[in-house]
Parts: C-alpha cells; structure tokens; sequence
C-alpha cells in the first residue's frame, strides 16, 4: 500500500480503514513510511479527525506492533493505571502497594517522562537501590509473588508509539485526542492488564487546554479502551494546582510514605484512594467505589500498605528502610522560602509554571539525556483558598548545585496569585466516566 | 522563531504573517526546518488553506531563497511562458522562436520534468549537438544578440522550491492550490522576466482534476503575479486529449518545425498562437491579442520564425538543418498501429494514460535519474470528435528497444473511446485570465 494514498485519504478527510492503519503502523515501524510522510499523515489526522473506529484500529494496531505482554499465568485480576501527567502527581506510588494489599495485583510500566518532573521511575530511583529495569519474567515472577512491581517500559512494547511521539513532540501534534488516547492504551493493551483506570488531568497544568477537552479525551479514552475488551475507567481530576504538596522526586517519595503511614492526607490521598477504589470495583474486589475507599483506609491504619511498599522496595533492590526513616532519601543542600507579599486569599496557581519551576531546580528533564537531581523539588506550603497574611511562607524550594534558583525563585512567585477575593472551591474529582 | 510555533499556528486554522513565512522558507534552505516539520506545515497548509496575503509573502520568500536574475542589461522587454504540463504539450518550441521574430525577447529556462514525456529540455536535446546547459552570462548574452534562448533552470534558482517539490512528491501535497502557485511563480519571479504568460490545463491529463479547480489556480496564479509587479496573464486551455498529435520528445520537436514551417495546424499551433499573442500584447507590441495572433501568422508565413529557431539552435551548438530537414531527428526503431474495433466517433480520451503510455515506451521519466528514449513516442491520427471506421488506425506507436511495447499498446488502446455518440466540442481556449 503506497504511503501518499493513505495520506492522500486523510488529507480530504476520508476514514481510514483496517488495512490502511495496519499498513501505516506497519511501516512506521519498518521504515517503510518515512518520518516525513508520517508526520503529513498525524498533521492530517489532527486537522481532520478520526472516528472512534479509526481510532480503535490505530490504537490496536499500535499495540500490536512489538512485544505483547501476557500475564495469564499470574493468577487473579492484573491492574494498571494511567495518569495524563500532572504536578505534584504521585498517585501511583501510593495507590499501588494499597490495591495490591487488597489483593488486586498491581503490573504497572512506567515511563520516565519528559515534563515538570521525573515520572515514577524517576521517583523510585531516588530510593537507594532501587531497581526500575527488571526483566519480564522477573517482573511477572514478583507481581506473582508480592501482588505488585513497578518497572520502565521496555524497549519493545508498542515501539510504533515511540517513533510516533518523537515526531509529534516536534511538528505541534501533541494535543490531538485520537492519537493522544491511541498513545496511551496502546501502551496499556499491550501490558496486558485486565482493569486499567486512567486519571485524566484538567486546569492549568494539564495536557488539554480546557475543561471540554479533557472530558472528551477521558470519555474517548474509557470508550475506545472498552471496545478492545478490557475494563476500563477515568477520572477527570483537577490540575489547577499540584495535586501533592511535594514537589520533586525524592520529595514525591516521601510524600507517598507519609500518606501511607498514615501522617498525612490531602488532594494527592483523595485522588489516589478514588483511583485504586476504582481499580477495585473493576476487578470485583468490591461492590461500590465507596467501599473500595473504605478499604484503601483500612489498609492505611492497618500498616499493611506501607509494608507492602516496603515489600516491593525490597524486590527490587531498594533500601526498604526508607519506608520507616525517609531521611534515608537523598536531601537538597538549600532550602529557600518564597513568602506571600501581602495579605489576602491565594486566589490561583499556573501549575504548569510551577511544574516548570521544578524543572529549573533539577528535577524534570528538558531534554531525554539530561540528568536529573533527585533531591530538588519544592515543598508547597498554602493551596489555593488558603487564607496568607503578608511573610507568610508560600513554599519552600529545596535547590541543589546546579539548580537555577533566580529563574525557578522568579518563576515560582509568579505562578501564585494571591487576591483579596476568596475563590470558590473547584471540585477535586471533577467526573467519573464509566 | 520555533518551527512548532508555526506549524502550530497553520494547524488551527490561523494566518501566518510574513515573517513567520520568511522564517519557515529560510528555514528550508538552510535545514533548520527539518524535512519531517516541513511536510507537516506543508499538510496543513494544505488543508487549512492560504489567504493572498500569504500566498504572496510565500512566493516571494521562495523567489529569493536563492539567486535572482538580472536581466536589466538586456534591452527591451522580456518575457517567459508557463505551462502546467499536459501531453503533446510543445508550445513553447512553437512561440518562442515566433515572439522572438516580432521583436519581443523571450529568455526561458524549462525544466527537465518529471511525468508523461520530458520536458522542453529533454525535447531540443533530441537535436543533435543542442546544449541547453548554458551559463547565465551565455545566456543574457544570445537573448540579447538572437532574441532568444531556452535553457535549463539553473540550480540556484529559487532553491527552497527543490526542497518542497520533493517533499510535496511523496506527502500527497502536489494539488494544493497555494503550493502551486508559489512553485511556479517564485521560479518565474526569481528568472527576473517582465512579461510572463501561464497556461493553465483543464482537463484529464491536468494538475487539478476538476475544471474550477483548473480555473481558479490560473486566477490566483494571475493575482498573485500582478501583486508582485510584473505583468501576469494565463490561458485556461483543454487537456482532455493530448493537444498536439505528436507525443514524445524527437517526434514533439517534428511537430513544432511542421508548424513554424507553415505544413502543419491544429489545436497546439492555436494555443501556441495564443500564448504568444499575450505577451505580444502584454510587452506592448500589439494593442489587442487578435493583432499579435496576425504578427505571428504573418512570421510562419514570411518563414522568419523557422528561421528564429535555426538561429537559436546553432546558437546553442544544435544542427540547425534539422528545420530543413526533420529525417535528422532521432527516429524510432519500430511503428505499431493501435486500430479502432468498431464504427463510431472518437468520444473521449484519457490524457493522463496516453501520457502514461507515452512513458512505458521510454519518452518520460518515473524517476530523475531514468534515461529517456528520445526517438520513441505516439503518433495521435484522430482527435476527439472524429469518426471512426472499424480497422482505422487510431495512432501509432514509436517504440525502442527498451520500450514496454504491450504495456503501452494496452493503455493506449483503452484511452481511446470510440461510441455511436458523437461528443460535443470542447472549447480549445476556456478562459482568458488577465
């Protein structure tokens, strides 16, 4: 199949069948569609659309197109989870080891992320240790055994989105719903897990601009996952501050073992026990989300979560100590405050200015090769709706040798806005797709 | 400025202001644009359209992406002529060494051409000992002392033109009406002639497959033209069968001495005559188009337009004779008849497979470095409209050595149709856009 009839198709807005999307992941993958006829194609796609059969197809085919993962011998439900990327946003390492101490078995592949901060891995690895690149048997063997592992995504698992993503980070078709939800549950059906809930991102630090859209991408994601067969949610969840106070990857660590622990709660714990509950009701572990909820806090007071954490710490190499002792984790050498310069109300925060501040810091990657410092972060102290008076410390940035701490210090001042007005509450969960 | 930026921009539909323009076509020519950013930019402007505005500063930026020509020190005005391309396509051959001989200097570089047959180079070297790779200087140089020369586009000119063409190839963005338009008159702009008359096909061996397509490009090609200060105007002309009856480079080159020579007529002598009776208008030589078609009449009839082209060919080392003589033309190794099957009228034809055809039998390129036969070619014998007895013969085949000779004599033979209807006639002329 010649590469411009296809493109030529989506260029009149024509709908592309089987055959011609096969063909086109096919020879993404195979060099026979060239990077430049592949980006024609995904500009053609982000103008003029895809229906939701297009979209299925792509994202089948796209799963197909490397490795596919097969877990049918670890026995019980297996579940993953999905997040569009936010700030603060370490759900993941606190809603893993719960679900899986409700016995739901956690396979969960992550990436490293290019963006504000590191992605779980990078987290992890701020544990001394800890081991992200495991095998598959290896990782099959410990989600068998522990009932949880997180580990990066290997090389081979929809290698059709790696080549599509690097030319879409360049040519401006990033934020194209079809091929942001073929993207991300390519990745997951070839996984191989039964349940995956997604939480989708909306506010200033989110991947789609409005509100509209990333209900549309959520609605999309659970309707075109659930047509391949799997069981699939989402929450839409607010990104118009970070969701975690603790911003950074070591920082994100700690968080995630206080709550835990049970020292401490918040927007991250709320988002976190909403998703595993959902993970648990999908695997029929429970009846209602609420009781899933329920569930999660009783695996909090009982200590079993955090034992399990340190469990799979353990499995993979890491310090499991940290779990008990997080001074065990890397620490920045400064700490500065950024205080509120009068009274009033913190009216509004620009996530994704705050998230670029962490990246001046250290702790995000501008570029694949660059090498994060795993210690830096920030530490926010009010969230929006908090009542400052004026010296009030806003937050803290835990900077490092090479941070840029006049460009995050400027950045970070101006991404907090404080007013006389108090604002309305936004809802957390903002809807639950089904 | 950041390509994403842009292409962005041109996604959603906005328009792209001259720098940003600049910007990009800069970027083509010294390889900051990458290849697979530009064909995303090239997709969307595809689909989301140019205004005038931008059609303009495109083809302006592209006309000066490389040298200009000067072609002030030639005295007088000077003129150059267009075509889309179509098959049996060899007006310039015919008007240029007409306009010449009423004074009007025509300085023209052609294009080798990929498609049904070579293109105006690829014919006049089927004269032996022709050079069409002339220096500038040379150039300037004999249109000045003859009148006339026909050369090769120098690789210089307008150089962002080559990187999109190529792209545009393989990315299905040929037929798009604004990259068309900036293709063909950032050449002509940047060759640096005062007059330049554009013919435009409409019909099945055209670049745009509907006949308002067809119209509107040559509108906008006359617009655009004007807007940059030189005197644009363009014929719609019919390519719904090849428009001389010789197809092929050696035999193409026979057709138009024929017609110089005062032996031969049909639709190419008078759309030649056209042509060239628009720039004699639009140099000034001639109040009204009728008048120049006179002059020109009256220069095949004094024999001094065969004679310009004698001139013209000895001046770039070609023998001359061959306007005395055609027999020193390369010939074919072998005629094939194609014959009618049945009684009935010549109903319609496919240009593009004649032009096809043509090319199975060596007269085109597929791919730029192919070698082309300059001997081999179709010998049209009836014309749409006419009527047919069973076992007359429809053309005939000039086929080589290396020709696909059953290839070519089955496309052919479906091109023709013969039915009990006889059609009605096309005008030759369709619009004049001025």
């Amino acid at each position: 199949m010649n590469p411009c009839d296809i493109i030529r198709k989506k260029r009149f807005g024509g709908e592309l069948n089987e055959m011609e999307i096969r063909a086109f992941v096919d020879g993404v993958v195979d060099g026979s569609f060239a990077d430049y006829q592949i980006s024609a194609l995904l500009m053609a796609i982000c103008i003029q659309g895809m229906t939701d059969r297009e979209t299925l197809a792509l994202t089948l085919a796209m799963a197909k197109s490397g490795d596919t993962l097969d877990l049918s011998d670890i026995t019980g439900v297996k579940a993953d989870k999905h997040s569009t990327g936010g700030v603060g946003d370490t759900t993941s390492l606190v809603l893993v080891p719960l679900v899986a101490a409700c016995g739901v078995k956690m396979a969960k592949m992550s990436g490293r992320g290019l963006g504000f901060t590191g992605g779980t891995l990078d987290k992890l690895e701020a544990i001394p240790g800890m081991r992200v690149n495991l095998g598959i048997a290896e990782f099959k063997r410990q989600v068998s055994e522990i009932g949880c592992a997180i580990i990066g995504q290997t090389a081979e698992l929809a290698p059709a989105d790696k080549v599509l993503y690097a030319l879409r980070d360049v040519t401006a078709t990033v934020d194209c719903m079809p091929l942001v939800v073929s993207s991300i549950l390519s990745k997951k059906l070839a996984a191989g897990c039964d349940v995956v809930v997604l939480d989708t991102k909306t506010g200033s630090g989110a991947i789609m601009d409005t509100p509209e859209k990333s209900r549309k991408l959520a609605e999309m994601m659970v309707r075109i996952g659930n047509l391949s067969g799997k069981h699939f949610s989402a929450l839409l969840t607010d990104m118009d501050q970070p969701l975690g106070n603790y911003i950074g990857n070591a920082l994100e660590v700690e968080e995630a073992i206080d709550i835990l622990a049970g020292r401490a709660g918040g927007d991250l714990k709320e988002v976190a026990l909403q998703l595993g509950a959902h993970i648990l009701r999908g695997a029929g572990a429970v009846a209602r989300v609420e009781q899933g909820v329920e569930m999660l806090e009783e695996k909090i007071r009982s200590g079993e979560g955090l034992k399990k954490f340190a469990e799979m710490i353990a499995a993979q190499g890491g310090d499991a100590r940290v779990c008990e002792d997080t001074g065990l984790l890397p620490k920045a050498r400064a700490k500065i405050d950024i205080r509120a310069d009068r009274d009033g109300y913190v009216e509004s925060m620009v996530t994704s200015d705050i998230g670029n501040a962490a990246k001046l810091l250290g702790a995000g990657r501008e570029h694949k090769t660059d090498v994060l410092d795993l210690s830096v972060g920030i530490v926010m102290k009010k969230r929006v709706g908090d009542a400052v008076k004026r010296g009030d410390v806003l937050c803290t940035l835990h900077a490092g040798e090479k941070s840029d701490r006049t460009g995050a210090y400027n950045l970070m001042k101006r991404s907090i806005h404080i007013s006389d007005r108090k604002p309305e509450k936004r809802a957390l969960i903002q809807a639950v797709i089904e």
